[in-house]
């Protein structure tokens, strides 16, 4: 292996004379810059995350993380290089607007840089160059690249790498590059890949020694050819299984299908039914049994790019028994836009469960807005937000004396949501990030584990809030199960288990009718508001514009709402829930001011010339 | 003289390896950097502009501006230096959050460097040092200091230099210095000036050959010994005086009283009245004859500053002729904190005329909001925005062909004005700002050359808006002519003179009609909504909360309006001007974006030593 090129700050005082010259050249001219690059040793400890950007496993991301130097360490392994291969970050997987580190050939020379694209979808050089080249070799397998960027590089060209979801994006260049500019993005390979970059650093505790795996895997399907599949399958555990604690599951996936098992989930079914019929299929198959929508309790998620999950030591969750459903069902989310005909698939997820109890049960609480439409979403919105409400009350009411233990989050939307986040809310101030996305997408929704566990104590708040992009639609968006309504939720992991199974809100109903009365009269009585409409006819009549949206707005900020505390048996707490005052937030949260370190020495200003040697040493 | 210390590049890199040695001694202890400075010499051409900063004169600022360069040079004289003097600006003359450049002295050396206040008023040396002193010497009158700085800085702790009203603010040091952090500003002598630093750069044009002077100045008044006066004067023109153009106009200041004179205006009495009487005094005496209130037509206004008002060569104000009063109303303000007693004063207005008539009248058009109590900001408020219109239709309807040319402008609101920007919109389109000023003072209305002629076509609109700060107030503000009251204007200078002399508007009354109900079915009926109460009352009854807030704001936003596109005889153009849309924008202005060079060599990082030579060579 040869070839790596290392940049002290003195080479960079080189480069930078360079670019004075290089951007007095044309821009088709490539300046040929030799260098003497000393090598470097490279300080990743490995690549411990791993992901296929496309559908044939062509090209393949791994990755690790510095958090004390706030940098990532790429893998990118290209199979059947061409002219060069293009990775990228942008807000929602769009070619627009969007921040690439680019790899391109001429026919003569290859080249290294970071650049970015224009609201047109055109690629330019980064006028500061950001990504690090560390190696460059020919493997039997193809090519490798090893670089590192920056979380935040402070270019305003450049992704900020968020916690969350980050949308990859990639393309293959099949012909000899003479300029970035002359890229059509719109003919290229290319695609789209979720994940979350940001992994959090959590010590994996020991799992015991009497644990016991289960596997709850995909019967040998044949994936159907076509782009989206949601298989259910129903398993069940032994007769008078006992309670037991899982303290851990992993992905399980057969070889060849990495890139197209999306998502995996394990619910099981509820416990008021004593037999769920035996199903293998599509999950929107009218042969479906109606009970298969029973089976709703999450055991176990997990989302392409995603690692084990690990309980915390303290805590389990409870698994058998009785008063709980022998029957589980398995959602496989096969996702095959090339439409491949005849792959088998037996993937699933792995439990690794214990009978030695642990000190405490682990819960899920709903956190957000209660599923009704009486919170909606004007059409034509680009960033609308909704938030519900766990009060100071319910927790008061509902938690134990010592708090719970926040560990893990599952955000959850449907189709419109664009981010999610939950805050707590301690005497009027924002204290905490429990959890938080900003590029949210429906379509990768993993339970993700806190980077820091949240302690949260009675009286303190939880509030969620969503932002909703309703650009495309013509009718207000409301709140309900369907796939065109909405939600706006967040699933929390904890532990000690409460009887507090869901704390959300949604605005009181009769200030809902005022504003409705308010802009019936705004609009000289022109709306019907017949006294038996309902909620969503009434915001089907309201006509949209940036009055009634910002009053609505105004109000949802405003108005008293109702409360959902809800024990598991879904009766609320004793207790006076209705028109409660919204919590005060008297102190927010400071932004968070991206780290630039402006006094060291500046990153290289033009890319660099890569010599990629034939054999792997 | 001695003395300037200019710093090259690698003299700066010098002074950055010093710093890491002085920031890890004690903050007391002050670093004795003994460089070796080259002289430079000064590119000043000398200093156009000057204002007197503290009532006693003791402390002088004149400057130039070079706008290519972005770079203001200062020139600070100082009599009676003890042990040094800081100079800052902030927001709105505040002590805390300001930018400050000080010169100070520990006893043995001086220093002098860039710093700034916390939020308790508590002052830090500035990491990056943006003030750059180039002369410092003693005068036979004192101590001047000449330094530079950029109009942006681009670190967060410096103030930017912007159009429109800066706050200067100054303090003495009368005791040796051993920290900045150990000056109580709460016991210095200090002080405040208001100030245009960025004077528009503009050709004077030539005066005619035949033009004459008329000076109106105060009849020797002795100055009352009390904080703030308001002094009117009449005076009068020879009878039958013809019409002239005004081409030019200058303050005339008598000498010592540059400190107290702040304010300068002329105005024309009604042509309505046969004969004004004459009077003398305190423009708030109950001597005062009633007819002067008529004596409001706006000739010249001079603000302290200021230099002299020149017209276009196009066009002249009209002074004189059949159908205009002989009669003139001097009022001068005299700001006498010190209550200094027995200063006698003939300040005032030099106008320069000409009979030879220019091309065009030049004339004056109020913009913004209509003097009523329908538009009202609430209590409570740090921000609240209001909008007055100049709808197309209305330029469409008055404007002559050609369009007008605005070449000056003052902008008006009473005391709880913070901002005021008009802006010019062209098929919904913002296309250039008027004229605007983020630190707005009522105490400081001037009228201002623009840098740059702006040209309005008929069919174009003109949008003025005001940020109020209400946070002391526990009513809501309505519009109206007290002093309490708000007012939005711009008065425009613009020419050739067209009818249109008011262009203004007012939301609807019906809509905030229907906004009282609303907000009184909201809180239940509880709010007095007795039809005959006034608009007033009906604001003075809305119970204000962040919904009540933004529910308005939301309905100002929207809501049709009432258009005054008025003649000079106070009647409107023919038309519908009631319920009219507002101007949709579509396209705003881009935010600007401070110009910082980051690629140029780094400002030091540590105060400078400064020799001041005893002797002016």
């Amino acid at each position: 292996m040869q070839t790596v090129r290392g940049r002290s700050c003195l080479q960079n005082l080189k480069l930078r004379e360079v670019v004075s010259v290089y951007f007095t050249m044309l821009a088709v001219v490539l300046v040929i810059l030799i260098a003497s690059f000393q090598g470097v040793v490279l300080k990743a400890d490995g690549f411990p995350y791993k992901v296929p950007l496309d559908p044939q496993g062509a090209l393949e991301l791994s990755w690790n993380i510095s958090y004390p130097e706030e940098v990532v360490h790429f893998q990118l392994s290209v199979k059947e290089l061409k002219y060069g291969v293009m990775l990228g970050m942008s807000d929602r997987g769009e070619f627009r607007n969007a921040d690439f580190v680019i790899l391109w050939s001429d026919g003569h020379n290859s080249y290294f840089g970071d650049a970015w694209s224009d609201q047109h979808g055109r690629l330019q050089l980064d006028a500061q160059q950001d990504y690090q080249l560390l190696e460059a070799h020919r493997t039997p397998e193809g090519l490798n690249l090893i670089f590192k960027r920056a979380f935040s590089t402070c270019d305003p060209k450049d992704y900020l790498i968020e916690d969350g979801t980050v949308h990859l994006i990639y393309g293959l260049l099949e012909q000899p590059v003479h300029s970035l500019g002359a890229i059509n993005i719109s003919s290229i390979p290319k695609g789209l890949q979720r994940v979350q970059l940001l992994k959090p650093e959590i010590s994996i505790p020991e799992l015991p020694d009497d644990v016991v795996t289960f596997e709850v895997l995909a019967p040998n399907v044949t994936i159907p050819n076509q782009e989206t599949t949601y298989w259910c399958y129903i398993t069940e555990l032994p007769d008078n299984f006992p309670k037991h604690h899982i303290v851990m599951y992993e992905p399980v996936i057969t070889k060849g299908n990495e890139a197209i098992v999306h998502h995996i989930e394990v619910f099981q079914c509820a416990p008021e039914y004593d037999t769920i019929p035996h199903y293998n299929g599509p999950c929107d198959s009218k042969m479906k049994p109606e009970r298969l929508n029973y089976c709703r309790h999450v055991l176990a998620a997990w989302a392409m790019g995603a690692k084990a999950f690990y309980y915390p030591e303290e805590a389990g969750l409870a698994f058998g028994g009785s008063g709980s459903s022998k029957y589980l069902r398995l959602e496989v989310h096969y996702h095959n836009p090339l439409e491949l005909k005849g792959r088998i698939d037996s993937s699933g997820i792995r439990l690794y469960y214990t009978p030695s109890l642990r000190k405490y049960d682990a819960g899920i609480m709903e956190l957000g807005l209660v599923y009704t439409p009486v919170m909606a979403i004007p059409p034509h919105e680009k960033d609308f937000i909704l938030t519900g409400y766990c009060t100071d009350k319910c927790t008061q009411t509902a938690l134990p004396h010592g708090g719970i233990h926040i560990f893990a989050s599952q955000l959850h939307t449907h189709l419109t949501g664009r981010k999610v986040a939950t805050i707590l809310v301690r005497n009027g101030a924002e204290v905490e990030i429990v959890n938080m996305d900003n590029h949210f997408s429906a379509h990768f929704q993993e339970i993700r584990m806190l980077k820091k566990v949240v302690k949260v104590l009675p009286g303190e708040s939880l509030i969620t809030s969503c932002t909703y992009n309703t650009e495309d639609r013509s009718k207000a968006t409301v709140g309900g199960f369907g796939i065109l309504d909405e939600m706006c939720v967040n699933y929390i992991h904890y532990y000690p288990q409460s009887d507090l199974e869901l704390c959300k809100s949604a605005v009181d109903l009769g200030y809902l009718q005022k504003y409705f009365n308010f802009m019936n009269r705004f609009n000289n009585e022109e709306i019907c508001m017949c006294p038996q409409a309902s909620v969503t006819e009434q915001y089907n009549s309201v006509p949209w514009n940036s009055f009634s949206r910002d009053v609505l707005q105004s109000l949802y900020d405003f108005a008293p709402i109702s409360m959902h505390c809800n024990k598991s048996t879904a009766l609320r707490f004793p207790g006076e829930w209705e028109k409660q005052p919204l919590p005060k937030i008297t102190k927010k949260l400071p932004s968070p001011v991206p780290h630039c370190d402006t006094t060291e020495c500046s990153p290289a200003k033009a890319p660099i010339i890569v010599n990629i040697d034939k054999k792997k040493n």
